[in-house]
């Protein structure tokens, strides 16, 4: 089992999802002499795409410093991985689903893209769950400079943000802006989930 | 010949093929309000995605291990892992005639998903049998550490993953079930053979 | 934080860039034996993809040269560079907006296009900028062979092409020739710019 | 200039491009419980993707030898390498084309596709030329077990297939299949070039 295979693969996998949200960004339909209006009025696509690099793009980091964790890995870490990149890649569907109906203004139509964004969050923190179970696990994959006491501290973190977005998918169908918060406070989340990783790992 | 550009260019190649199939997940036509019935009908679009990524996670982790054999590689190794990848991008199109007939239900149109699934599915494993009788006539290539009895025990794999698909080519004119039943026990297999491949090489 | 993960991931996302732009570049709609008219009436689809291609192209080559700079990198330097590549993946969007309006000939939504553009190279070369001061202000993640007085003299770059962008987004309602003058000017000059960091490094 | 990431680079760009010309590969339109039809009238798509999937499948190989001869790289090597990058992604467009007007069986369009492949296949083989001139010119950044006759040797071959594919584009405005015939020689050109290109760095 060779680390730098999986690393370099996530890491395509990472870079190509992210870039290819951007894909979503089409020349708007427009009558000729209104492209200006249709422009602006695609602000959704922009803040769609910015909300999934972002998420995307601290994922990426939280990759990067667990797997420097490691100091080799077995098959079950190149399967949970495989099945964390799975949930990744689902992001694409729901981060449409958020720009299309956000031009749209419907409600209902809303939620539902709101609460499928959140559930493909939930399910993405539930394989670092599992990814950080086994970790604990199996102590012999870790390299020995690391703090053994740094999982123990860490462990919950999957757990609190999984937490996070069940609050918003059960807050969207009363309230969209709550739902919407809470999801953005997930992502926000993970960002001090990672720093507080990787001050840890830097000590 | 160096077997590192040849594993980041496969690499490259899989990691893009597995996430652009992402792309299939679109937003689907919907009446304003009713997002939430276009979005369940398509469940097709999850299953068919789900079990390509399975497949060509699998089919990563099989060239990530055999691969790790090769001390060093010729010139056919990197034609035959060419043809391979090949056959291993086709996937996309059989992947998104499921996502379509299944999501309309007609018989004779799934047949034809199915088939064709099954048919390139025949094909990579019929790459991976070349490359199979490659490395077994030319041991020059393999590395030092690897059990000699290996390609013996492992040689018929892709073999008997071809007649498995071709079971289901000729089972699914006569019922859907049996042939899509045929053609995922052909991905699990894929991954036991993987398990039997890996453990063989961590002795 | 490790380097080579920052670099293949950068890689990844120039490369997947550069390469989905040509994605633009579709069978034009025709009338069954004019496809010659329609594929020569697609030159501006050429003429963005060119200009695209050799903007990232340059960006490419600047951000290799600039990373060779760092004897370590710490969170910063790794968030700075998502926030880079953030930037430069918003490309695609008026790549495609320009070749559209290139080919209705409407001032008004040219203007839009070139604007757009224009914009979003400003914000690339913002984020620069940050990344400019960011080494400026931390020496020690700099390598010792580095040239001290070398951000000095280089350190001005970004603003200076921050003001030529200005300058394109000012003058494009006036005049949509001097604006694209100048948006073509401010890629030229980030060639010069590369051309002369790329020589004091060498030195 | 370090040439691992120069490599990392071009590998992302030939993997992105080798799989992205399989998203050609739609499904078709087609009348509910007719879906067979329509596949098969797709072979020209199979035909075309398996077509550019060899050439870029053969200028990978190409690239893969000819960087193997580099001991070291300079600012020039760099934006050479860009630019034939530039050529190869065009690919994708006349492989369209091709794919579109062969389901058409409209003669001016069919020699309108093929023309277009044969003048980015002869821009593409100028790119080597000026790669193999650049080299010839500048010995020292040949690593010093090449043998030094081999640029003798093997630096007229993207000529002689830039003067196949000028044959090409002159015969088929005559005879489709005759430029058919010439542009499918000079690809079959390249891998024997490739070949013996490969032979000689082996010896």
């Amino acid at each position: 089992m060779k680390l730098s295979r999986l690393l370099a693969f996530s890491d395509g996998v990472f870079a190509i999802l992210i870039t290819i949200l951007v894909l979503d960004f089409k020349v708007p339909t427009y009558r000729t002499g209104h492209l200006l209006t249709a422009v602006v009025q695609q602000w959704p696509v922009l803040a769609a795409y910015l909300l999934s690099f972002m998420y995307i793009g601290i994922l990426w980091l939280f990759h990067h410093d667990l797997f420097s964790v490691f100091a080799q890995i077995d098959r079950n870490v190149n399967l949970l991985n495989l099945l964390m990149l799975f949930a990744i890649t689902l992001i694409n569907y729901p981060t449409s689903l958020l720009s299309h109906t956000l031009m749209q203004h419907d409600r209902r139509d809303l939620q539902v893209a709101f609460v499928s964004y959140a559930a493909i969050a939930l399910f993405i923190s539930a394989t670092f769950l599992l990814l950080y179970r086994y970790l604990k696990a199996h102590p012999e994959l870790k390299s020995k400079q690391v703090d053994p006491e740094l999982f123990a501290t860490i462990s919950y973190d999957p757990l609190r943000s999984m937490l996070i977005y069940l609050a918003s998918i059960i807050a969207t169908p009363f309230s969209v802006s709550l739902g919407a918060l809470l999801l953005i406070g997930g992502i926000v989340f993970h960002f001090y989930a990672y720093l507080h990783l990787s001050r840890r790992l830097a000590v």
